[in-house]
């Protein structure tokens, strides 16, 4: 089902297995009767911070007296059990995402990391949208947690969902990678950026590396995408192809980018101390970028 | 740069050629010295339709004496101009959306089209997002009308991209096209739905085509994506396989739905009246999703 090879590892938070279960989200009566149900199981969240225990999730039976008003049902998982995440009014300064949120990709199976992700999204997701952006108005959840409904105007809002582009540049077989001022020090991965209103994935791509690098690209190619619940983005990751190699880039965006070869590439992603770079970690899109592009597209591979 | 073909037409609102000048932005005196430049533009909105004469759509200087704290940047013109849109504060009935706003595709060329596009998208974001959705304080236009800020809380809010999945399930040399309650007679197109927190474009695919059809898939490939300015989607469009061709409509989210072989979506596409279906426009990125089947992956074709 998903756009990377089979057998390669998924992006993290990929590779959900519940059923979202969309039509008991909207029938008030199904609703009941899946928090009833005794099977049901709530994920258990610390703020917005997983909880592991023997490599797993921790899940819960629902508290007795506890009200559906104030969960989203994620879906029925593999087993048929209903799995709710409780929402939370106020998270305080639980909101900034900690290194543990992140390692939880490395503790339990891919499944449930995308369980949390989809959990972690929503419940940030209700916490920050407590009014009505239309008219002030308190707001309360409402189809199972998928959306909230103004008390003042009725106004229905809906989880946000932010695309975000994150492409190599190529150049005569090589790529642009580059890293942020708040990296860990020798860190570089793919440029990435915000898609806005009114453009294609395409011209987001072209937009953000010029932005970014002052490079101009063209044939941007679609290689696979991610979900990432910092808070909610959905990660789009292309190729494209530059016709010069000439960088300015934009420090008050990026530290530092270069043009790295395939044997630089090939070094960062087996980890070798003496690589130009280290590569993200394979829970990051911008890991299965570099991998797809040694695998397909650079030099000596079937299509370069 | 963009994922069609070369020499094919865009989908409607996609191909921009404003420069979206980031930097000027963020920067108070840039942007005052932009508002105040001479050759500085206002696309005239009426509500959120557009308004057309000779061919193009109507631009004029800013009037004296208005505050570029009430507007939206779009950008710099391929002539050099800067670009604002008025922002409104309350729309009212204008947020619905009439023909008009889509028949704009017809009648002026396409970069204008994009221009209106994400005018609209932004004009409507704004109206829509007068309040704090932390804590309900009032908000205010920033960095240019790419953002607002509460008053309050200081939170900053920034416009909303929702990504929509639309797509052609295929099934031994026939498609899956499907028709909502509300659309003209005749007319059928691409099985489309919101992308969830939580999943991949591959996943939101298989989940829509599941949902409203029964239909299973895998091997979901990107074809391309289309900005959608009602009132701020970036559609993408995709193929994906079908292992079974029975079908379980849901009738709460299509009316009907079937199997379209290659003579049939060809006729549609030449607007042969003994079509089985009638087409969407060109300017739907439905219709391109079509016409790159028919060239590219249908029976007879080079990759069949």
């Amino acid at each position: 089902m998903h756009g990377t090879e089979i057998g390669k590892p998924l992006p993290g938070f990929a590779g959900g297995t519940l059923d979202r279960v969309d039509p008991i989200r909207s029938d008030p009566a199904r609703l009941a009767a899946a928090f009833a149900d005794p099977a049901t199981r709530q994920l258990v969240l610390d703020g917005l911070e997983p909880v592991e225990e023997d490599g797993h999730l921790v899940l819960e039976p629902v508290e007795p007296g506890a009200d559906v008003a104030n969960h989203v049902l994620l879906g029925i998982d593999p087993h048929g059990r209903p799995i709710f995440a409780r929402l939370v009014a106020d998270l305080g300064p639980a909101m900034v995402p900690t290194p543990r949120s992140r390692a939880i990709a490395g503790l339990v199976p891919a499944e449930e990391v995308a369980l949390y992700g989809t959990a972690r999204s929503l419940v940030h997701w209700h916490a920050r949208h407590r009014f009505c952006s239309v008219c002030g108005g308190a707001t309360n959840p409402a189809k199972a947690g998928w959306a909230r409904r103004c008390e003042l105007c009725a106004a229905e809002h809906f989880p946000r969902t932010d695309p975000v582009v994150i492409m190599l540049a190529e150049h005569r077989g090589r790529v642009l990678v580059g890293r942020q001022h708040s990296w860990p020090q020798g860190r570089y991965s793919a440029l990435a950026g915000f898609v806005e209103p009114g453009e294609t994935i395409e011209e987001a791509v072209a937009r953000e590396i010029y932005e970014e690098a002052g490079v101009r690209v063209r044939n941007v190619r679609y290689v696979t995408s991610q979900p990432w619940p910092f808070p909610s983005s959905l990660m789009i990751a292309c190729i494209a192809q530059a016709d010069d190699d000439t960088l300015a880039v934009d420090a008050s965006e990026i530290e530092h980018a270069f043009w790295c070869d395939v044997e630089g590439v090939r070094a960062a992603m087996n980890e070798d101390p003496a690589a130009p770079f280290i590569a993200p970690s394979p829970m990051a899109v911008a890991w299965h970028l570099l991998d797809h592009w040694l695998a397909n597209v650079a030099p000596g591979t079937a299509s370069a």
